[in-house]
């Protein structure tokens, strides 16, 4: 192992969810000699048939016993809730000894899924989310730079075998990460707030103006500002549902810390405070 | 005026508050030969004088009549609140005969201020709204092609003269921008919409996460989403106070529609109601 974390050299990685963030770390970790062969599962042939003719992977089935048998590492890249249940069926029914980790924006429900369906925590599990991505998603925006100069979250446990968190550092490295460890709890809080809350208010902000009279002038006359939040709000909804629900504690936390933040806002303007107000956008109140 | 306004020519303009929006004006207009002269009126010397020496103005003073004998047209580009009064005082004090606009961010409270004002609405007044600009502010950010290819709102009332509208509009026609009228309520409603809440937005989502306990690690996180709010609050505190209290009622109105639909989806989480949730996030609820 020891050998394999330092040179990140893996002879079989098996990728389950061809997407965007999956489909990236393959294409990079292949083109970078980190890894030999890739194969990956899917629930849909055409999407897993244009990976393989884009050279993204190396084979693929729609059996996933077929795609981690021999894996070195298996990398769970489907939507955060559908994970919860691939997660534990990788060792619960499949026993698997490869080093399991995954790219899922939320890490708690991973961890709680895997502690009520298998009663512990595996020590070749480690829980890994990049801070990457773009409102596109899919197998056709896949990119080979995506990773570079961004972050990786690991979150490792007290159960988590130190040589195969060091494998998984190597191979996100690899691909011009940078890694960052932290705790599962801090990482759902953190994250709620800066990416989670976000997307919830570029949504509702849409939302918003598409139920005004003026609908048409006002998307004709959006402004630099408007424009941030629409293409945020063009995120996947499928998958942020699935982030929202599965970093619900957190998220519903942030959201009424925030609206409560903007309610002060609103009374400072409608009593017309505005030393507060001033102090407010200067983020020194 | 219909050769002036048919080609834009001005003798001499009167810049009323020199900073980014009033300095990419003139220097377009220059450069454009749109404008002979370009004086500015400010309140600090030091400004006016960067001013002139990039070539944005060709003279200034700090005494407003002298910067405003012989205009043709005089744009005022302070602050909104502090442009309430000037508006008036043009008017009332200094009798101009000139055309005059402004390019603030709300119009309703201008036309208030003139009505209370001077009893009347001047017919040469053309109030004006470039949609344009930037988180930086200030002279040094002063862009010759700020305009180009930007919206310009201009809201005309019944007793604006129709020579003196098409003359402002040529003048925004001739730096580049696209010019569309509107009433002055539309505007403020259609802007407080789009632009005045999105920045109530950004900044109230960087006061509550700097407030958080793990603030450095949470500035540290932020990925993509978050980064375009962050940029967004870090607009003029002031110059964005003066637009919240000038709109107040239709910011206010926006304000409360967007918690309703915050609130919403706050609600769909916490009761896990995912076909809706996924409705809102889809914008089609």
């Amino acid at each position: 192992m020891d050998t394999l974390a330092a040179s990140a050299s893996i002879t079989k990685l098996a990728i389950l969810g061809l997407g965007l963030i999956g489909g990236s770390l393959a294409l990079a970790a292949k083109q970078r000699g980190i890894v030999q062969h890739v194969s990956a599962w899917g629930r849909r042939t055409q999407n897993l048939q244009t990976g393989l003719d884009r050279g993204v992977i190396d084979s693929f089935s729609l059996d996933l016993a077929d795609v981690i048998v021999d894996a070195d590492v298996i990398v769970v890249a489907t939507p955060v809730l559908m994970a919860e249940q691939l997660l534990v069926d990788l060792f619960a029914k499949h026993n698997t000894q490869a080093i399991v980790t995954d790219v899922g924006s939320t890490k708690g429900n991973l961890l709680r899924a895997v502690q009520q369906g298998l009663g512990y925590v595996p020590p070749n599990l480690v829980l890994g989310h990049p801070i990457a991505g773009s409102e596109s998603s899919g197998i056709d925006a896949v990119k080979v730079d995506l990773y570079e100069r961004h972050r990786v979250i690991l979150t490792p446990t007290s159960d988590t075998d130190a040589a195969h968190l060091a494998c998984i550092q190597s191979l996100w490295s690899g691909v011009g990460a940078e890694v960052i460890c932290m705790d599962v709890e801090q990482h759902d809080h953190v994250l709620a707030a800066t990416s989670h809350l976000p997307h919830m208010l570029a949504y509702s902000l849409v939302d918003t103006l598409s139920s005004m009279e003026e609908e048409q002038e006002v998307f004709r006359f959006a402004a630099g500002g408007f424009r941030d939040f629409t293409r945020i709000a063009k995120s996947h909804p499928t998958m942020w549902h699935d982030i929202a629900m599965a970093n619900k504690s957190a998220l519903l936390k942030s959201l009424d810390d925030f609206v409560k933040h903007l309610l002060t806002v609103r009374e400072c303007i409608d009593q017309g405070d505005s030393e507060r107000l001033i102090a407010l956008f200067s983020h020194v109140a």
